[in-house]
């Protein structure tokens, strides 16, 4: 366990893109970018039930972040840790709309496809290195 | 196997950033950026030998790989694919030195450390989506 840095908090609160690896069944690994946020000293993101890496975190938890600042790429920040919740429903729909507010100044979360359930998912940072 | 799409060509060739991810001893996943280039339909990055990355793919050539536009971040292409060659030597310092060219606009690049040994890995693509 580790709290969140200066300059982690900094580049989580700014409408940068951050990119999560999980690690797939055959243990290969998996890359996606996500809108991100923090909430009590733990990373936040918003995904869909069901999706790759929402899968492979609920079998395997482990769970690595780096966050660049989109002005300067090499101004960065790598996050290694653990999702503790899952957090789905009318949560999980204001927390998207929240994020669309903060990436793209959309009130409302434009991208929901029907029957599409979205989750919280909330990481305890573990180690954390800065460039 | 599977050839590189155009629009992967197109956002290699461009001076994007890719986020690679390797797996752990431990089995946790691990994620970097990378300046990123083509051969022969691999993918293809330089990084130093004994770097985390390096190791790990030395033990596990599974890779995950993915790449955004640098001028839009929506749009997007996930590559999953293996190592199959490193190349450390004087091909890999003017490899080096071809990605500061691309990236920074330096003839040399500027940040070798005393005694680094620069290591090309080629990556042979498996699967590519796009978004």
């Amino acid at each position: 366990m580790t709290d969140l840095t200066d300059k982690a908090r900094t580049l989580i609160d700014e409408p940068n893109f951050a990119y999560v690896a999980t690690v797939m069944e055959d243990g290969s690994p998996q890359v996606s970018p996500v809108w991100i946020d923090r909430e009590d000293g733990r990373v936040v993101f918003n995904t869909a039930v069901g999706r790759v890496k929402e899968r492979n975190l609920r079998r395997d938890p482990r769970i690595a972040i780096s966050i660049a600042d989109r002005g300067d790429q090499y101004s960065k920040v790598d996050i290694r840790g653990r999702v503790t919740d899952f957090v789905e429903g009318d949560e999980a729909d204001r927390h998207i709309d929240k994020m669309a507010k903060k990436y793209i100044g959309q009130e409302t979360y434009p991208w929901k496809s029907p029957g599409e359930q979205r989750v919280i998912v909330k990481v305890q940072p573990e180690r954390i290195s800065e460039m």
